[in-house]
């Protein structure tokens, strides 16, 4: 397999996006990142649009192609849940990594808002396990992540503050993100007197329903190394799927999707969590923070509750964790959300956040761990700078 | 990039099966295919589904992949409309020539019928360019393609008769496919009585809506030499996107994107049109089979129709075309299109057709083409058997 670097990333304002159609949404990240990249659009060889299909639109794929004006590449969509654009990039950088083309575009996008709220949350609990779970018993996603909670509380102690204050984290970041959809920091007060969603999630243990869109364009080494001075490597992106069923999973405190997918990635890699700088992990609900840190391996089973309360996740801290603001706070526009996470960590890895939420780079190494469905999906992806 | 075969492949019944969900429906070519390569489920690193959305299910990957207990695989869906498993083939073929992973299971399933028809066609409508030629014009799949079979008359002198004449042919051989939808035999008297649906086009050059699944296992060289004696191996799947909206094409007598995938496809094998023994074409109208003969080559500009009117797309014609009884006939449920197609061709290399629709094989080549919605996505896709 060659080497393949990323070389340009770009990334929409996240949100309710009433202003633009899916297409303009989506230009919004593809626009900077060509420009990042310094490549032309008829130049692009290979494009995966990232939708799960949120939209008015039959193929996304299609009108973005079109409005970006992408007529020579091979195109498709991808879907795979919340890691919709994760399993995009994946396809991408192995296309790449074979030799067959030299460069690759992957666009998340999804445009969610334009749908009514009832029937987004419906969308998305039919994600879990159908037939049984959201047709018998009308499980919908805080549900599902409320099961995690309560196992993962009663198992291990953690309580309702240490939610809130991955909230309260993941708030104060995206205020200095200026793609993020909320924007005003939180206390860990406030997150508490909001009202419950599904017990003990409440309101601001929640990611929001967003529009946006982030690109990340891929070539090979050679390619790569005429294109920019700071490539971005993928050392590895691994994928695990895992049952939709409940009744078939091992325990409710980790998903093993996650857990078998970051495994995966790190020995890919040659890596241990330890040498990771910054990360990103799959925040949809605050407890889905704390179990993706210990499904990555940043800490032991039980024990990232208390990384949180320590300050650990913090930018100066053990290992900073979604410093751009996370789903929870950034917004979470289903398809978008794994090519976001993959800008952040480029930004990142570059060490072009000038500002206070550039985390320290020392090994050069960054992680990011999405999720699709209840577990159904995971992708780990590690890039490195060096 | 590293050689890579197709080492087992299944397929289901084609029709309306209201007897079965959309999981057993897929299970119905997983199993064969599983059976054809001798591998275990769990032995299967990457399993991409192929799906164009068609179901009341939000996330088919996950309900195939429970129901098949392929809990280890890295898991996506691809939609790239009714070259949905073909874009699915390309992404699993690349990974696997990458050398990430030995051996890839893709899996086309659709099921249509189970949405009304109405609401079917309404779909398949907005697969077009949505927001002028759908939602202002109210043009569904049959005009579009009844505008390219007036183009195509007018400039070249076919007639109404030759587009009966490639149903003739394809209802015949979907006579002998026991996966076939309609499998009783037609005439040309016949089809020219049937009532018109968009002008020129009549019922009996419409394919229908379908439910079915067609199944692909690959694998890497040293791996398919292990598995099987006969490996069918892939020399090329090219791709080529193309603008949706009509305004922007060239003309109506082809689709670009289709002619560009196709010359892409025989340039990495190395290879010309006159040495395919036998192709699959997308022949979702009968028109369409025409524009894509020439599209790929097999005749010029304007000669497909004479072809036709000579026999010579029959079984010990110049080029047999659709032997299987094509979409047209076989049925089309557009996730598995593509993947059907490459069942049938493997099928033809091994030889493995007792009866009178097998073609013969001289050179050893075979020749799948895929369209998606009216030209916004083609894919090419090049076997061989040594």
């Amino acid at each position: 397999m060659r080497k393949v670097a990323i070389v340009g990333v770009g990334h929409s304002k996240f949100g309710r996006r009433d202003d633009v159609n899916l297409a303009e949404l989506a230009f919004e990240s593809i626009k900077p990142a060509i420009e990042d990249a310094g490549v032309a659009p008829e130049d692009i060889p290979l494009f995966i649009v990232g939708n799960a299909g949120f939209c008015e639109e039959t193929l996304p794929a299609v009108v973005i192609a079109d409005y970006a004006e992408l007529y020579n590449a091979e195109l498709l969509r991808t879907e795979a849940a919340c890691a919709t654009s994760s399993a995009a990039l994946s396809m991408a950088y192995t296309v790449v990594a074979s030799g067959k083309f030299d460069l690759a575009m992957v666009t998340g996008c999804e445009k969610m808002t334009e749908l009514d709220t009832p029937y987004v949350v419906e969308l998305i609990g039919r994600a879990g396990y159908f037939f049984w779970e959201f047709q018998n018993f009308g499980l919908t996603f805080p549900g599902y992540y409320a099961l995690h909670a309560t196992a993962y509380m009663n198992k291990y102690g953690a309580t309702e503050e240490h939610l809130a204050m991955v909230a309260v984290k993941n708030h104060k970041y995206a205020s200095m993100n200026p793609y993020a959809q909320f924007r005003q920091e939180i206390t860990v007060e406030q997150a508490l007197q909001s009202p419950y969603i599904a017990w003990p999630l409440k309101l601001f243990d929640c990611c929001p329903i967003s529009d946006g869109s982030a690109t990340v364009i891929i070539a090979a080494e050679e390619k790569a190394k005429e294109l920019t001075d700071t490539p971005i490597w993928i050392e590895a992106i691994e994928g695990c799927g895992g049952s939709a069923n409940l009744t078939k999973r091992e325990n409710f405190v980790g998903l093993r999707a996650a857990r078998v997918a970051a495994e995966r990635a790190l020995k890919r890699a040659k890596l241990t969590p330890d040498q990771i700088d910054v990360a990103n992990v799959h925040d949809c609900f605050t407890i889905a923070e704390l179990m993706a840190m210990e499904d990555v391996g940043f800490c032991g089973r039980g024990e990232a509750y208390k990384l949180v309360e320590e300050g650990q996740t913090y930018i100066g801290g053990k290992i900073p964790i979604n410093v751009d603001g996370g789903l929870k706070a950034k917004g979470h526009p289903i398809g978008a959300t794994g090519t976001s996470m993959i800008y952040n960590l480029t930004k990142q890895l570059r060490e072009e956040y000038g500002s206070s939420n550039q985390a320290p780079i020392k090994n050069g190494y960054a992680l990011a761990h999405n999720v699709g469905g209840t577990g159904h999906y995971a992708y780990v992806t590690i890039l490195s700078r060096k």
